[in-house]
Order: structure tokens, then sequence, then C-alpha cells
């Protein structure tokens, strides 16, 4: 923020989630799971997620249920079954250990239930912040908001994240990337949002490529899994913008994989958007340079991602509907059918992205 | 934050307090007690205050009882009568409009009633964002928390702050930097904190000697009441210590005057406690220069503050007794009398601060 820029007029509304931050701190989820009052809760968790078998000891007792069937894009049937099971086992309240697929899971069976729900998230997706949720069914995403579904308590014990394949850690981090670009551009920003999420990104620049080089610093993984939490902070104040609606799109058409699907479609969408925001492309400068579009996408080759469409598993025919579908979206440069297409042209052919597009 | 405390362990709580933020915004105040489901609200204001006219007319009907007597430290038996009329008018909430009085004297208010606040500020106080409150009888100032008394609403109007005269602009934010002084070295403290604690350090370097040629410079009165909430929001997070603590009992033992004691405290406490927090010193380097007590002397000095106990009314008599009533209290470095007596003594004859005091 310059200083030209104090007067812009903002609201702002801090959102009650509890966040305990710190390695090793998977430790403290029966503690947490007693302030709230809970003692009978299902654990929502693939049996292989790092930590599953100490959140199983520590929960003790107070663990009731547990799930192990979680997937991307949380089918509406898969969600439908886990929350039988937990109406059926009584429970209290939900705990979940993952990433987005088993927050997502978690969230669905609130929706319904109203049941509270402690995340510990095993990447760095964010959507453990925010009130987001998601099914899928017949090939459709269904995205809405309802405060019921925005976890208590996050815990981010950056050991959980240290085994990430290097496969799924880049395209996470480009996920909160995504998060912290919607705040800078959106219209229900504020400075501080906009001060966290540049922050994020910084942090993201430097920690990603370090862990290029040594996947398990600790250092560097606490960096990455803080960034995620200041960039789920941002993602609940402001929302998604045109880059998670093409995301969605392609992700419950085809079922692309979420995180790198954001990772090949980000710098696209930043060139769109670079010429409408003078101020944060300045910020953002002395982590990405002056082409923040080509910064982002440098970093993504830099860190191993693939920056291909194609590769995903999309085509031009595809490309071509999803561009009709998201034309008129709002956005900060108005979307029309043909820039967006030219857009995912490029990602298909695996181009870098061009302001002129 | 430098890479090297990514992985230190913390907890974070946003608190749920609206905040609404820009020029002119004050003529909002209606719609806001409106979303509070409030209809008989008590305007809390010295009647000089501006901005006052103007709620009077906003609020219309939903006026019922106005109250333009307000004092520094709020006085017990004040806040009392107040009380007193507000359940005599029947009201149903309080809408405060000044600095750290008026606001004080709500809380005081609904600590006993529990009735909601919307605060306008025309400070740089802070206190509007946190659950802190106090009241003074019998020269003692007692102090407490208690989310009760925590505004529902905050509006900041830039506008309200323009006509603020030198005498109280540089003070007032020199009680906000007190505010993200503490926060940086609290050991209660967090990354998001400290980031928008160091931001606001920014804005004030900056905006601060800006009014010093232009007092009506919105910009500048945007950027200082944009760090005030940033200050406030440490302060709700991370509470006081013992810069607080020295000027608290200094207030309520002479009646001084809070935000010019805490211009005259701060640099000392800061060269006390520097010595202990390298990481906070390096990031404010930028704007304070390597010797943070010494950036913050000069510039109150450049910004005409007093830099002088003496000339606040206090005596050696009074230092010793407040040294020794400090002494032990929580701080990043141990507080012994001896120094607290040196560090006062220092500001009673206008030295500059001195790190091995």
């Amino acid at each position: 923020m310059t200083s030209s820029t104090h007067s812009h007029p903002f609201e702002y509304e801090a959102r009650p989630v509890r966040v305990v931050f710190g390695p090793g701190r998977r430790a403290e989820v029966g503690n947490e799971v007693d302030r709230l009052g809970l003692s009978k809760v299902m654990l929502i968790a693939d049996g292989n997620t790092p930590g599953a078998r100490t959140l199983v000891d520590v929960l003790g007792d107070r663990l009731t249920s547990c799930w192990d069937e979680v997937a991307q894009h949380v089918p509406l049937e898969l969600a439908e079954r886990a929350g039988k099971r937990a109406a059926a086992d009584g429970v209290d309240g939900l705990v979940s250990l993952g990433g987005g697929s088993a927050t997502g899971l978690a969230k669905a069976i609130a929706l319904d239930t109203g049941l509270p729900i402690v995340a510990v998230p095993t990447t760095y997706a964010g959507s453990e912040l925010t009130p987001v949720f998601g099914t899928t069914s017949a090939h459709h995403k269904r995205t809405g908001v309802d405060e019921r579904v925005r976890p208590r308590v996050v815990i981010y014990d950056p050991e959980l994240t240290v085994g990430l394949p290097p496969a799924l850690t880049g395209p996470s981090a480009f996920n909160a990337l995504a998060h912290c670009l919607a705040a800078l551009w959106s219209p229900d920003g504020d400075p501080l949002t906009s001060a966290l999420a540049a922050d994020a990104v910084r942090i993201v620049t430097t920690s990603l490529p370090e862990l290029a080089s040594d996947p398990a610093d600790l250092e560097a993984r606490s960096g990455l899994q803080y960034a995620a939490f200041l960039a789920g902070t941002a993602l609940g104040r402001t929302g998604t913008g045109l880059q998670h609606r093409i995301c969605h799109l392609l992700g419950g058409k085809l079922n692309l994989p979420h995180a790198e699907t954001h990772a090949v479609i980000l710098p696209h969408v930043v060139a769109l958007n670079a010429p409408a925001g003078p101020e944060w492309v300045a910020r953002l400068e002395p982590f990405l340079g002056s082409d923040p579009a080509l910064g982002l996408w440098e970093l993504a080759r830099r860190s191993g991602l693939s920056t291909s469409l194609s590769r995903l598993g999309a085509t031009e025919e595809d490309a071509h509907e999803v561009a009709g579908q998201v034309a008129g979206s709002p956005n900060p440069v108005p979307v029309e059918a043909a820039a967006v297409e030219a857009l995912l042209g490029r990602s298909l052919d695996d181009l870098p992205p061009s302001v002129g597009q």
C-alpha cells in the first residue's frame, strides 16, 4: 500500500478462527477438542496421511469414529455416506487431517450437521480457514459459502508437510499464491489483507526454491505453511475470482488435479489482470520482478512444476467450453470468452504468459 | 519476520470486530446501528468534538440519550453517573465519538450493562479495538480486560482527525507506536500481528512528519488513522506491558496527559528492551535507523513533541515511587527498580535515551 491510497475506503471483519501453529503441535489436538467441549469426534483422514497415528493416539477415548475414504473435489455421494456414519455414531465434532480433500469432506458434513471442525492441514491449500465449501456430482462442481463449514480451530504442524512430495508441494504452494493474488486485486480487499497476502507471496518465492534443494528443510516448510495460513486468511476475506472459477470448472469437468491446475493457470490470469493493477504489480516487484506473470511462470518452472495444461489432460475443446462459461465473471479486467480462450490456449501450448494475449 | 523464525510456534485468534474505514464514513453510523439491531442509543461525545453534529443528524430517531461529559482516565464517579442515565433512558446501545476518554467512558458503561458499542474515534488511541478498560478513583487507575467492553463496530473517518491540534496529533500517534512496539516484543506475539505492527510503525514515521508541514493533509491523516487501526489490532492481541504500566501509574497518580506521557516514555523503554530484540530492531531499521530508541526520540522532537517528563509535571520523587511499583513487571528484559529510575531520570532531564542506561 503506497501512501497515495491511505484514504481508500474499506471494511474489515476479523473472523473468529483459532490458529495453533508450530512444529510438533499436532500433539495438542486433544487439548483443542477439549477446549471446544467435544468428547466424541470423527477423524477424517486417509490412513496413510502423516500424523494419522499421532492423532489417533492423542485423541484416545475422544475418538468415536474413523473415516478414511477421501477424494478430490468431494464427491457428493461420498459426503452423504460419511455424514450418515457421523450421525449413526453420534459424534459431536469432526477432526480432519490432510489436504483440501479431507478438509473439504469435513466441511461437506458440517454443512448439513453443523458439527464443529478441528482441521489439521498437511498441504498448503488454505481452505481450512474459509467458509467456502464444494462438492462434485455428475462432473459438476458446486461451491458455496456458509459460516457453518468454517473450522473452529486450525492446527498447523509444519512437520506434517516435510514429506509432502515435490509433485504436490509446488502446486499446493501455487494454490496459496492464487489466493493471495485474488486478494490483492479483489474489489472486496482491504489494506490488512493486502499486506498479509503480499507477505505470503514474499515467503513463497523464497521458501519454495529452498525446498527444491532440500525438501525436508523444516524452516522452509514452516515458511510455506505460514504463507498458506496467510493465503487462507486472505481467501476467507475476499473470496475467489476468475482464476478459481476456471480451475473449478476444469476440475469438475475433467477431474484435473486442483492445485496443479492452479499452478498452470495462475501466470496467465495474472497476465490478464496485471495491466489493471499497477499498485499490486509494484508491491510484488521485489519478489516477482517487473512482470509478475512471467515471474510466477518462471518460479513454477524453477520449482519443477508443469506449466502445460495439455499435460494435465485438457484439450482445445475444453478450453473453448470453459472460456464460454466464465465470460462475464467478476474480474478487474472484463472477461471476454475470446481472451480466456487465448489465455488457455497459451497454457495448452506451454507458452509463457503474455500481457497482450 | 526473517526466514529463520518461521518455525517459531504461535497461536492466533482473530476477534470479531467490524471496521468501517474511509473519509466521510461517519455518515454511515445510522446503518451500523441498524445492522446491530439497535434503535435507542446513547451518544457519548463532548459536544465540541468534530462530527458530533453529523452523528446527531444521522442517528435521528435512534438517538434516545446524549451524554456530553467526558474526562481523561474515566473517573469512576463519572462512569457511574453516565451508566445510571443510560439505564434510566432505557438505551439499547452506545455510540461513542471522540478519543480515548469517550471510548473509555462507553467501555466503563458496557462493563456493567453489556450494552454494545459503536465507536467513532477522533484520535489515534487504538483502544476502540480492545477489550481493555480503565477507570480512575482516588488517584488510582484500575485497568482490566473484558470482552463485553470491546466495541462491535468501529467507524474510522479520517476527516474527523484533520483538525486534531498538533499538540494532540503527535502524542496520539506515539500512543499508537507504543502499542506496536509492545506487540513486537510481546511473548504473546504472532507473526501476523508483528507484520501489521511493523507496517504501522512504517506509516507513522512517514505520515507524522508530513503533517508537520500540512496538518490538514487528508492522505497523511488517513495514514495515521490506518496505523492507529493496526496498532489497536496489535494491542487487542498482545496486551500492554511495562511502557503502559509506567504511563498508567503516572497518569493515575499525577493525572498526566496519557498520550503525551507515552511519547516521553517510549524511547526510553525501547532503549531498555532493544538489546533483547535483535529481530524487531532489524525489522524497524528501515524506518527508525539502527538505534530505534534514538530514532523514536528524534521523531518526537522533529514532530514538535515534548520529550521532557519534568515538563509534564513529574518529579524525581514520582519517578522513584513508580520505579518501585513496576519492578518485576513482565518485560523482555527483567525490570529492576534502579534501571527504571535511571530511565525515568533521563526523561526528567530531557536527555536522549541510552541503551546502557
